[in-house]
């Protein structure tokens, strides 16, 4: 099916717009980005620009959001293991719309929607061509599922990203990865609310920090370079709903436990800025708000925990709303050892089977595969090879 | 008045005691400090130590704790501004014990106790003596009072830090700066709570988070060396009781106004070890939790964070539990002009005279004036000069 671009999205002001000032400072922008990944700035596109790839296909990877103390707030991204979306200008679909032509992979799903504002990707490709105003071509979308649905691991940010990806890349790649972040978020704010913590690092790579919403404020938190950090992912037979998961949550917190988190959360920044993989297992397992009530709706999860880290993880939480349970190393060796240990710690305290992998920190976040992706002929702009 | 040493302190604990472990990690320490201030470390003190110096005299600076939304877990010292304690071996003072000599300086006062146990800075001193075990020997202390009380700029904590700091370098240094923080907070536990986020800094300079109390883990923030870093601080002839300012805290946050502070305090500890002055200004600003209950307590507050920051300052708050309001900038000559403003808004908007200063980040912490102090002749250890 496809789908005017043109529908009644919110509308995204751009920085320069907004902002006349000649010497603006962050504070004054309504979108503020403090990151490195790329220089692409926020243009004011004055004309519908021009496809520049026939086809181009797009990888957005697995994301941790919250790392205990991080709640709604941090996430990072987790490498090799993603959704791949491809996007091909299509003169059978009409000029602004976006036809779903198929889903596949191993986590294709009959509850993935072909409908394209009932799918992730179909939902963020149609708000990255609603940002780069495009009117005059169709698109056809193919979605290729490679991570399982409502795991805790970004699924539906992965889809998304790499949607919005691949539609920027088709037309030379014009909105920055703020602009893409927005897109993204037009999806997640449908299935999981208006966070960005699983988008914003799908995008960006590496650990974000969403510091406001009004503005969109993200900081990309650079884990050093030198640093090896891999996520211990452990993932059960079990259904989490990210509905239920959020209804776990309390009202209010107590003054002790918000001084505490807030702490934690701040240690939780400068592990990563330091690149301390064992302060950063410490503060992700010291959460005292979210977690000690989403643990016991995971059957087994407190057991898995204990045995991260009695098997050598320097910390464990939940990955996101869960099942999945994350844990940090320092060396791929030992992850795959603490990995065993939380299968059979979910096998014998929860009853329930799981699946193990040993995934290093994802510094890129969402790509266009190149060497997939055409070039139009003689398209003039010459910006991609 | 003087006061026995061996008075029952809580027993503390020292890490080689308490982790035979050849390979330590932190989280496995009883305390734990993660900060580059000093090499000493906690020693077992199997002996008594004998004096090095006749006397000592020692500054600890004043600090501004809470900044905001790092309420009750991360504090700063600022340079230029603090208290001097000088301690000297007295023959006259039963070994073992402590007297009060004198208090002096622009913020002396009657409120003032010279019972050493009801005194800050002979708190401080009797703790630090109780730590190194000293019962042979007589001390005397003499306090200068740089800072007033209730002001907010970590009074009681300085006059600890000093007098911690002086006592030990009589005796040749021995005591970590973790020991000595712990000594500081025996006092701060009698006045103001058991709260580290004065004491730490004033101790260790520069930014710490207090991570935890049990363990006491404390983690020293480095501002890059290069940045330049300006305390705008004004306070207003208004008293502003701890008490009272602690009473007026919420029992309970909400889970938004949670996520939020959260992520300023998130975003304030990246803006410290990034020097990012206008960050760290963005983030002291955005508290949701505290100050908005506290502000409004104190006669022209809101104004006066309104005039900093329309005068150029990066972000402004209340410093500790007020009344003295504290904005920050990278330029001592802006500083000036911002101070000016917030005098000015504490009048009109507060009918309060206010004084203002502008002083940098202050980087070391508690020291021993060493010209000011005596070494012991034929000491025999030859450790101070």
């Amino acid at each position: 099916m496809a789908i005017c671009c043109q529908s009644p999205f919110k509308h995204i002001n751009f920085s320069s717009h907004a902002n006349p000032n000649p010497n603006p400072t962050s504070r004054k922008f309504p979108f503020v980005c403090n990151f490195s990944l790329s220089k692409s700035q926020s243009v004011p596109l004055v004309a519908e620009p021009e496809p520049v790839l026939t086809s181009a296909r797009a990888f957005a990877p697995a994301t941790v959001a919250n790392l205990g103390p991080g709640f709604d707030f941090l996430g990072c991204a987790v490498d090799g293991l993603g959704d791949f979306v491809s996007v091909t200008v299509d003169p059978t679909i009409h000029p602004g719309q976006l036809s779903i032509s198929e889903i596949s992979g191993p986590f294709s799903s009959k509850r993935l929607s072909k409908h394209p504002l009932h799918n992730c990707a179909g939902i963020g490709a149609v708000a990255a061509m609603k940002l780069l105003g495009i009117r005059s071509v169709g698109l056809s979308l193919s979605l290729e599922k490679g991570l399982p649905l409502g795991s805790g691991l970004g699924s539906s940010a992965a889809s998304a990203a790499a949607a919005a990806v691949a539609v920027n890349a088709i037309f030379g790649g014009l909105l920055s990865p703020l602009d893409l972040v927005n897109a993204g978020l037009e999806s997640e704010s449908k299935v999981s609310g208006y966070h960005a913590d699983n988008i914003a690092p799908a995008i960006m790579g590496g650990f974000v920090l969403i510091r406001s919403y009004e503005p969109l404020d993200l900081m990309k938190l650079e884990f050093p370079l030198e640093k090896d950090l891999f996520f211990v992912l452990v993932s059960p037979e079990f259904e989490a709903p990210t509905k239920k998961m959020r209804a776990a949550l309390p009202a209010e917190i107590g003054m002790p436990h918000h001084v505490w988190n807030c702490s934690q959360a701040g240690a939780l920044v400068a592990a990563v800025l330091r690149g301390d993989v064992e302060g950063l297992g410490r503060a992700m397992s010291s959460d005292k708000v979210v977690e000690p009530r989403r643990a016991p709706l995971i059957p087994g999860m407190e057991a898995v925990k204990r045995a991260a880290v009695e098997g050598g993880a320097f910390g464990c939480t939940i990955s996101g709303a869960g099942p999945t349970a994350v844990a940090v190393t320092d060396s791929e060796e030992k992850g795959g050892e603490i990995g065993e240990t939380m299968v059979e710690a979910f096998r014998e305290g929860g009853g329930l089977k799981a699946v193990a992998v040993v995934k290093r920190l994802d510094r890129v976040g969402a790509r266009v595969h190149l060497e997939k992706s055409s070039k139009l002929k003689n398209n003039g702009m010459g910006k991609q090879e």
